[in-house]
């Protein structure tokens, strides 16, 4: 069943994200807060839901963005680059007042991160349905949801609108359940989830995410787990394991492991990210299991060796050549 | 007449600024704009009315600002800054939600300065009268308003408000007549600028802004225009000459001067309000015209010695050193 593609295949059309794109500005020594001057490099386009769908573009996949940027130089940078890696930007809009949304970060000595945000106050938080995003919308092959983002309405109305467009195409979802926990249990977030789960073909968990999204307890063991995601009709699921590499899930029982790659970790950011949009485009590409999750695994370590959330994000030529000069983790 | 003090005596209580407090962000290399990564330092507590205030209180006069600022690290380190100099922060609200504003600058190789702003779109922009601004308006003894924050309509009802209170209790104003020429002419602007210069017991004005607050063409001459401008009721001006030095100039036909400092300028931001600042809090102190000058002049030129807009503000004995220490250009 591995040569199975869970995914629709990429000739549908592009492959879908929504959500903030941020100007990061990473301060470049390590300590406590943005209390006092420090030196600091930016703006880096930035924003989990851009870092994902840049690296699902710039390995070769269709893709396409829905965000929201201001009338200013970090807006435009971050159009450019999604552009510049093939993105499809007729999705973001640039509001006429508000700023791009930006993410200070800085480094603690023991590697806990401090951030000064403007997110949701930024133009990231000016979301809306427009004409734009029903064209793109209309033409998307499909949605990657990030877990993130089910607590802000907004953009949730989108991202339920689109679900239902993409998969009343033919269409597939993917959904990345990186979420608080304690949204999970009960209340509007917690139902939004649990429907998204339901919706999605394919899942990209790592930690504990994987019990989160199967509301199982976390000794519940990971088989248990996978099992029931199954049954809920999940197709797929990709385990992100961070340095012991990444596991493809299938309900037939097959589980394609793949090693991790032994790298330098210059900014951890995005790491994730450019997994899931490598993983996402490498499978609707037509890509094996084991050939998504290398290219994945590559794209996820790739980026940390480069300072900036979405500056490591490599072609499919740049990680063939990571890969070959790269040391597997055993 | 020159050992006439025209500002209400410090011990009225402190000199009062309005307006924008904000994190300034400085790249470090010149160039166009920010649309790639480049290094920079920050943040550095700024706002022009924030400057002002900081070197009125540093240099030892009773100050106190009334601002708004965002719950991070941005707004705490604006606020312990103000503290430090001596300032009374108790007008400084915390928005709950809005993040403190944010200035990046970069310098082009010809000077001139590429901005991307989140000014009154941050918390700077959600100010309004509250029971702190009530009390702090109700103790102050003089008020420094700001031309460029003329056109902001609820900066202004604060403005309008807190000069009539402190005026009522034998206060003083002060105006920076700083704002764009095309705005004096009409509208509501003009007519905010034309009862502030009423109001005004001392302008600051450089370059054409003498003139704009004259309301005569700039080919008037500077004689004509103070004239016409102590025909409205100010009581002293204060000309800011930049390399040229500063001027002050009385109703009865008074004019002391005072030579500007040779300093090599690393970051020019700043150097008008320091010297604001530096003149008010000098005169309500009573110092004759010749030495608030010299303070003042100082005050602007060792500003510019430092990179932050706020950075280089001296305190008495800084500038006494500063003055002991550095060339006049004559």
């Amino acid at each position: 069943m591995t040569d199975q593609t869970n995914l629709a295949p990429d000739a549908l059309g592009p492959t879908l994200c929504i959500g903030e794109i941020l100007a990061e500005i990473v301060a470049t020594t390590t300590g406590e807060g943005f209390l006092d001057p420090v030196p600091m490099v930016g703006p880096y386009p930035s924003g989990a839901p851009a870092i994902f769908i840049d690296q699902a573009g710039r390995i070769g996949g269709s893709a396409a963005m829905v965000g929201s940027v201001g009338n200013d130089d970090f807006g435009r940078a971050n159009i450019a680059r999604l552009e510049r890696d093939g993105v499809d930007v007729s999705g973001i809009r640039t509001d006429p007042v508000l700023p791009t949304g930006t993410a200070f970060v800085r480094y603690r000595h023991d590697g806990a991160r401090d951030f000064v945000f403007n997110m949701w106050t930024s133009a990231a938080g000016a979301l809306g349905w427009t004409d734009q995003v029903q064209a793109v919308c209309a033409r998307a092959g499909h949605l990657h949801v990030m877990g993130t983002l089910l607590g802000h309405q907004s953009i949730w109305e989108i991202t339920e609108r689109a679900a239902t467009m993409i998969k009343a195409r033919g269409g597939t979802i993917s959904l990345d359940p990186n979420m608080r926990k304690e949204l999970r249990g009960d209340g509007e977030t917690g139902r939004r989830f649990a429907q998204m789960v339901g919706m999605a073909d394919l899942l990209l968990p790592s930690g504990d995410e994987l019990y989160l999204a199967a509301d199982l307890p976390v000794d519940a063991g990971e088989e248990a787990a996978l099992v029931r995601l199954f049954q809920l009709g999940v197709k797929e699921v990709a385990i992100k394991r961070g340095v012991q590499g990444s596991t493809c899930a299938l309900p037939d029982g097959t589980r394609t492991h793949a090693p991790a790659f032994d790298v330098t970790e210059i900014d951890p950011t995005g790491a994730g990210d450019c997994f899931g949009g490598a993983y996402v485009a490498c499978r609707r590409l037509g890509m094996l299991p084991e050939q998504a999750l290398t290219y994945a695994n590559a794209a996820g370590a790739r980026n940390v060796t480069f300072r900036g959330p979405m500056e490591g994000a490599g072609t499919r030529a740049e990680l063939d050549q990571f890969i070959s000069e790269t040391k597997r983790l055993t």
